[in-house]
């Protein structure tokens, strides 16, 4: 089978089977492309299998068979139109998992492979070894590596990859079928034909692409959030304001009551605890050494002491109508889901 | 008449009969208040009685009689629940237009005044002496004063207002029915049960009250707006990426897609053409010179060279599906409200 796509990708290798990893490696299965998956730990790859399996069920219980107008509003953005009248979703997903391979062989994975999207920790060691062992065992010489890093830049890596003009960024949104965004970031010895045809293996795997013309730290999007989530915390550590206040003089002032249901509506706080609040502290406290940003520290800080330590993590990928769980906000049913939380 | 409100206010007096003194003022009106307007000229209050009149007909263009469960989604939030059953929108009409009084006398404005909404320009001098003159002709030691100051502190004129302990800021969003916010903010010498009368009187007039507990330039609204603005800019400014690009990371990224139709979706340049571009240009130009960031000057310079200088300044209270204007979009019909957008 090929995808017909745009960019004619078909072998993808998803190197790391972590949160990530995970969901890049399905997205890619899903829209009819051949899967590998590589890690270092056959537990990973069980966890990896199990949770396929697990999300996969999510696609079933979202799907409508009946949404040919692709306006099923249930349905993730990256999954519509995968099943249809000639294809059940059933069979979407049996044909899924039959297209991923799952493996701890690195000359396995590499074989035939056209695309590489590496999913590893984000310590430096970790992926200069991992770009450094590719490249060995990588006989193909138009392989296209792209590092799915949310932290560090192409350019930190590009030397270990052996194929500087085919490297660059390929990131990713946690909850890749709804956030449907792909930031396409080259650095400046990437080859424009590998950019566009990384942008075209975005449109085939379902994704908006977005093509982030210079190397920037934290892309588009956390380019956008964190000063956002970092003006917001301000207001609290500040004692200024309370984080629902926040929330609430956001979605009024920004139309967000027009959504059609409050369980969609996004604010800084409630964004937070979608995030995830450890990471939010991590990230502020971060970037707040890196700028020598005293506020920005104070509002790591702030984050960490008042909920990280008390166990307030947040809703993350949970589902905020049912799971038992403490944030910025408290689960299930947080204040924000009220239809008198705007009044 | 009285409103039967939490504050027990029913003579309000604006000062200054600008853009936002016209808003406040007839929402105060068509709440059941009894409003004087005071301006020094009498052009401005000719300016102003017109405005209301014309705002009164979209009042009755977006009202529905039938709307009894408050749930109609066309009628502005601060006018929900003004018509009834027992009332028609023509007679909230008439009446509220019997219930403003134009002036240009200090001393008529002033008497049995309860609550002052100064609307004056941001021009520190003129606010002190409108302060002086409105303290010399009240005769009531009880009078309110509030300022709705976009840019200054009440901290900065409580010397002018001879009644430190009854005087803070009032603030107002433009579009005042639509974005409902009050943001109640006292100086440090401010009297708590007074600060709890305006938080009052906000609900009395159908705004959310937002109690803003330190003094804080900017609130909470603009706290949050000027550095996402700026974060947006920024990426235009250096060349990462493009406004529509931006635009539609953030609305897929943060469940934008969600509302109920593109016209209400707000993203960053969405949001500077709603602003107005020349407004945000010069709050960027301002803060970046107060705080020494090179990169917010150069954010504010880019959008008055690219789009200012050659006339593109945004939709502000126009109608995007029918004005004519450029901004950082084209309207009518910007390419935002395209069900393709987000594709």
């Amino acid at each position: 089978m090929t995808t017909n796509g745009f960019s004619g990708i078909q072998k993808v290798t998803i190197v790391g089977a972590g949160t990530l990893g995970t969901q890049v490696a399905l997205q890619t299965a899903i829209t009819g492309h051949d899967v590998t998956v590589l890690d270092v730990s056959d537990d990973a790859l069980t966890k990896c299998r199990t949770n396929h399996e697990a999300i996969l069920k999510t696609y079933l219980a979202r799907d409508n068979a009946n949404d040919t107008d692709n306006d099923n509003d249930n349905q993730a953005r990256g999954w519509k139109g995968l099943s249809s009248v000639t294809k059940s979703a059933e069979q979407v997903v049996e044909e899924t998992l039959n297209r991923i391979l799952y493996t701890t062989d690195t000359e396995k994975a590499m074989k035939d492979c056209e695309l590489v999207s590496e999913n590893v920790p984000e310590v430096p060691e970790i992926k200069a070894s991992t770009y450094t062992n590719l490249s060995k065992y990588c006989t193909n010489d138009d392989t296209i590596f792209t590092t799915n890093s949310s932290t560090l830049l192409p350019s930190d890596f590009v030397e270990h990859t052996g194929r500087p003009s085919k490297f660059l960024a390929l990131h990713f949104a946690n909850g890749i079928w709804d956030a449907n965004i792909a930031e396409v970031m080259p650095h400046p010895a990437t080859d424009d034909t590998i950019t566009t045809k990384v942008l075209d293996f975005a449109k085939d795997i379902h994704m908006v692409p977005f093509h982030v013309q210079k190397e920037q730290n934290g892309y588009l999007i956390n380019s956008l959030l964190v000063p956002w989530l970092n003006a917001a915390q301000s207001l609290v550590t500040n004692g200024v304001s309370s984080p629902a206040d926040v929330d609430k003089v956001w979605l009024i002032s920004t139309g967000g009551y027009h959504h059609k249901e409050l369980s969609t509506c996004r604010a800084p706080f409630i964004i937070m605890d979608q995030i995830g609040v450890p990471l939010v502290a991590g990230v502020l406290s971060y970037w707040g050494e890196i700028h020598n940003d005293e506020q920005m520290k104070a509002n790591g800080a702030y984050l960490q002491e008042h909920y990280v330590t008390k166990g307030k993590v947040g809703i993350t990928n949970g589902n905020p109508k049912e799971d038992t769980i403490e944030g910025i906000y408290s689960y299930p049913n947080p204040e924000y889901m009220s239809t008198d939380f705007l009044k």
